[in-house]
């Protein structure tokens, strides 16, 4: 069996992985740990409980972290995690562990995940796409996971697809992920003159249940944000063209909302040798074991 | 030695390729032949006369063609070449000459061109920017050159960078290629409000003089150009991050008044985890030379 260990901002999944499924779970908190190493002494007591538990052997740990590099197996300066500094954590899990562990970024994870587990299963070339907070992106290209020279490929999220456009959290200007993702569709709500007390607090969620409505600005909030992600999609089609394309995450799972004007629009978006030949579909997943199995999926990679 | 032919909508050149120098070279029109066989057979006397020439021995061939197709060695309905139909031209001049012979885009080819024997050399990362009449490019991605699952990755020219923005050859709008091309140049310096009178019956030369005479449309051309080339490269360099991106053809050589203002910028636009990584130059190949090593190199990968 293999451990996956889904690192978040608040808290942590793991979970148990045989033949490809989610055997046991569990959870502890990210933050709130004296430091680096209180934290991995938690996630060790973690997977011995689980392994305990389910009778069998561990034979290897996945770990899938916001700005993790799997090149060096370290997190790196993670804006949204507590740790300032890199933390080298698969040598410390792997360590303490005895088993090979493999630590990759949270979106190559969601990758792999969906290629071996998922909707992108025996495609050797795949674009998988987290839509949520921000826009993880991950690629499997000719059967192999791209990692780039870096550790860092695959950042579709920080293609510019409007010039001098929306400030994004990166620091940089017109970011893909300025306009698709959460914050980036409350914001074209409010642009295109939404009522803000339909907004609530946060999330999608809520301009979602308006455009169901039938509010104007809400099925055109939906209607736009496609309209960009088709851009940024074909770009990356444009220039390492995959057979399928899989959507993952809370924007992506609103019915035909995002789906509909973005299957509308994509074909034509795409160069005329492109056309037809890559679909777009939504992530079979378990959403709560999808980062569990990605994660696995990592060390299956990296061993 | 290789034979090396690179397939031009006007001409067609041809040499041999010994230990990275081509040794001999010839040339043959690419039009006016009856058909693709016809062609073929113009070939096949050409390469014999260049092998009978050198008193040594052919290893391969390769060729470089635009829309050449790696996967299945055929020229793609080029609309720049008077075939309208398929025309599987590795075949008949591998059967005819008895070697093993290679077709590919001629993109791929600079790039592998540039890989093995330009400024991209020891690169395993690279990035082929040919620029031109029109927009090419072709990526080494961990030492292998991208193709994709359909032959036709790279096509970096058709990334979109101004959404419906101008119209593009391909059909669609705001294309990288609309913009940073011979056309794109000449269009952006008329839009400048530029003097039509400037511009001459064809090229960038005459903007490169109206620059290096001071006249500020000319200037303001080269630097919007070099923008929205930053951009384009940059989307790539998230996408699959290079260390290197090397530069060819005639725009590129203008002294500095395309790379200059592009070096000012390209830095900027990376995404903070790709800055100070990735080196823009210019190729290093006599021109002349050029598209020969780059098909000769595509028998040495191909084989």
């Amino acid at each position: 069996m293999i451990a996956g260990i889904d690192i978040g901002g608040t808290s942590t999944k793991l979970g148990l992985v045989d033949q490809g499924r989610v055997v046991d779970r569990a959870r502890i908190p990210t933050t709130g740990h004296a430091d680096a190493g209180a934290f991995a002494e938690a996630l060790v007591v973690a997977v011995r409980e689980l392994v305990a538990r389910s009778g069998g052997t561990l034979g290897g740990i996945g770990i899938g972290a916001p700005n993790g590099n799997q090149h060096t197996g370290t997190i790196v300066m993670a804006p949204n995690l507590p740790w300032k500094q890199d933390v080298p954590l698969a040598a410390m899990l792997g360590e303490r562990l005895g088993v090979p562990c493999t630590l990759g970024n949270d979106a190559n994870a969601a990758a792999l995940g969906e290629w071996r587990y998922g909707a992108g299963r025996g495609i050797d070339d795949l674009l998988v796409v987290t839509l949520g907070t921000g826009l993880g992106s991950g690629l499997i290209v000719e059967g192999r996971l791209l990692l780039g020279p870096f550790g860092n490929a695959g950042e579709l999220g920080h293609t510019t697809v409007v010039i001098d456009g929306r400030p994004c959290t990166c620091g940089r200007k017109g970011c893909l992920e300025a306009y698709v993702s959460i914050r980036g569709m409350r914001e074209t709500f409010r642009d295109l003159g939404g009522d803000p007390a339909l907004l609530g607090t946060e999330g999608v969620l809520p301009i979602a249940d308006a455009a169901r409505a039938g509010v104007p600005e809400a099925l055109q909030t939906f209607r736009s944000t496609a309209r960009w992600l088709s851009v940024g999609l074909s770009n990356t089609v444009a220039i390492t063209p995959p057979r399928r394309i899989v959507l993952f995450g809370g924007i992506a799972r609103n019915g035909d909302l995002l789906l509909g004007p973005l299957r509308e629009r994509f074909d034509r978006d795409l160069l005329n040798i492109h056309q037809g030949r890559v679909d777009v579909v939504l992530s079979e997943l378990p959403e709560d074991d999808a980062g569990i199995l990605g994660a696995a999926a990592l060390d299956c990679h990296g061993s």
